[in-house]
């Protein structure tokens, strides 16, 4: 039986949904011959780690402890009654977690899983890396980071997995990877990679008017808490980064063309967020709607796209045909097209569910399964 | 540099266009920090092997000149002038082989590539697999043998890729691995993996007579030189097959139920092929025009689906919702639905052009990179 040790980093939806599927894999990972060991788990302010990180684990009760006290609001501190919890301050979790990639990284190898949506787990990320651990993320913010950043945590390209960050776990990434290494030149991608924009966008395509999609998406609870978050366009551009890096495209997000579906005026810091949705959304409802019958009158709908090709690497509202899989998606469903020599008239076309905390959590348990050669 | 020897059977399309993706990835490879040390390249009569394949390797100049000799019909003979090759009856070639894999098998590791459409390599495959090689096919007939055959190929299965057995190299049995690995149980695949039949169908929906459109296929050059070969179901039924016994089903090619699209009385050993395509396919249209119409009733459309559920391993007509990614499929691609707990009420969709030698040999060679992590 192979062991796999593992570290857990963000103990939010997709980290908690990623802890149930591990324990109720067991019997199937068996069969597998593969064992997950998480010897730790941490969130930002938290660490339990297992009393012996080289032979111990924590044990499967005790993780569903650590779902139940996360999803209740509570800490990880409450945990200190099983005994092995051991509680830091926000720096020595990083310190100790470190420490933990020293210890194993050599040895028996970690899994240093990323389920946070911090922006501040590049520094150990790349510390680890160094150490021969193994990263799987499902976080965005260290693949969108600096490009010297990024360079750190490629440089042992076959540690590192991160499916989940792009599309959720539909094998987006897995399947661009494929095509890299068959040496098939890609020429274009283009899809839908926000299931809120996806579904707001096939809503005003219907004739209904934006501000009213975007209203009922939010009651709905499609969209986060301020819709501005999604209508401006910064995790889909993320996506576009993270795919274009992968393509070999030496970008930040700085130099990315990004269009926010608000104008600044109306942002976080300046409108306050019942003023946006009351009087500022209806006022953009006209310009969204020329748009929609300027582009049905060249047999053409509008997606909000991300869009990587020789010259291009942005996101924004574009005319897609409406005979293409981009232009026949409903609802909140991912769609990503990949044209290249192998796929030249037609597409290679990967869609479906690209959110939500249960097929979030897949990508990344079967990225963890994927890297299992790379263990002793 | 990590170093991969690799040992092709096989030199028809796939195996010529394999090692010329091979030769031209070269610069590619090695950023990726990967060689492939091709050792020896066989077909059914003869060999071609390195001097000393602990060391040495076929070099790119003599793999093209394989290339070249195999598409002019020539022997792998006529390469006895580079002074490499040794020659042996078909028996003979076999044993060679066998011992190559023993040799490398447990030593530097060896990737077996089976790009033949012979059903007589899976006997020579389970010995190489006992000795430690990893097994890379394009080939779906030992995976198509015995439960027996198939338990001994997949008795190591981080050993064994198979990506171009079913959809040539779209992205259909990594994304199921991916699925299982991660403990997502699997609903229901259903898919159209039959260009030919695919166009077939598409034509025939727009209102054309079975007859003529498969009489046009074959002149597109479309079918196999005798299209009953593609119009019996066989292919489509080994791919439903391949991934039924993925999925954990225990059958048999012999215990499904395979729709052919012709009676048992026009077949190649009763009817000859001229007489098929001009007295016995017209008679085949009413039958097939009345199906089409009752599904157009029903707001279907008729496609040749493999079918895999709870209960049903089968390929044959079924009526699809004209508004599924099926049901919206055109020309050739092929196009299969996953439907799980993760993808639910969408099912994930992979679809993009499922057959051509280019993309068939892009999926073998993204196999073969995929193993690298278990060479030493």
């Amino acid at each position: 039986m192979k062991k796999i040790p593992l570290l857990l980093m963000g103990c939010g939806g997709v980290g908690r949904q990623l802890l149930q599927h591990i324990v109720s894999c067991r019997s199937l990972h068996a069969k597998l011959g593969v064992r997950l060991r998480v010897v730790g788990v941490c969130d930002s302010k938290s660490l339990v780690v297992a009393p012996d990180v080289f032979t111990a684990e924590l044990e499967d009760s005790l993780l569903l402890e650590v779902c139940k006290a996360k999803s209740s609001g509570a800490s990880l501190d409450t945990l200190r009654n099983f005994g092995v919890c051991e509680t830091f301050s926000s720096t020595d979790v990083i310190r100790k977690v470190t420490d933990i990639g020293g210890l194993l990284g050599r040895s028996t190898g970690l899994a240093f899983v990323d389920c946070s949506a911090s922006s501040e787990t590049v520094g150990v990320l790349s510390r680890v890396v160094d150490f021969g651990c193994c990263v799987v993320l499902a976080n965005k913010k260290p693949l969108t980071s600096s490009m010297e950043d990024y360079d750190k945590l490629v440089a042992q390209h076959r540690r590192l997995r991160h499916e989940s960050t792009v599309g959720a776990g539909l094998p987006v990434i897995a399947s661009l990877n494929r095509i890299i290494s068959s040496g098939d030149p890609v020429y274009r991608v283009i899809g839908s990679l926000s299931g809120t924009l996806g579904y707001v966008m096939t809503e005003v395509e219907d004739g209904k008017l934006f501000s009213q999609v975007v209203n009922a998406a939010k009651s709905l609870g499609y969209t986060e808490p301020d819709p501005r978050d999604d209508l401006g366009g910064m995790d889909v551009a993320r996506k576009a980064l993270i795919l274009a890096r992968l393509l070999g495209r030496r970008l930040n997000l700085e130099s990315m063309k990004i269009e926010s579906l608000y104008p600044a005026h109306m942002g976080p810091d300046v409108m306050p967020l019942d003023e946006f949705l009351k009087n500022g959304l209806p006022l953009l409802d006209k310009g969204i709607q020329e748009r929609t019958e300027k582009a049905s009158s060249n047999g053409n709908v509008l997606r909000y796209v991300c869009l990587i090709d020789d010259s291009r690497c942005e996101v924004g509202i574009q005319e897609v045909p409406k005979n293409s899989a981009l232009g026949r998606l409903r609802g909140s469903d991912n769609v990503l097209e990949i044209y290249s020599r192998c796929y030249k008239e037609q597409p290679l076309v990967i869609q479906g569910a690209g959110a939500g905390n249960d097929t979030t959590a897949a990508g990344v348990l079967a990225d963890i399964l994927d890297i299992q050669d790379l263990f002793p």
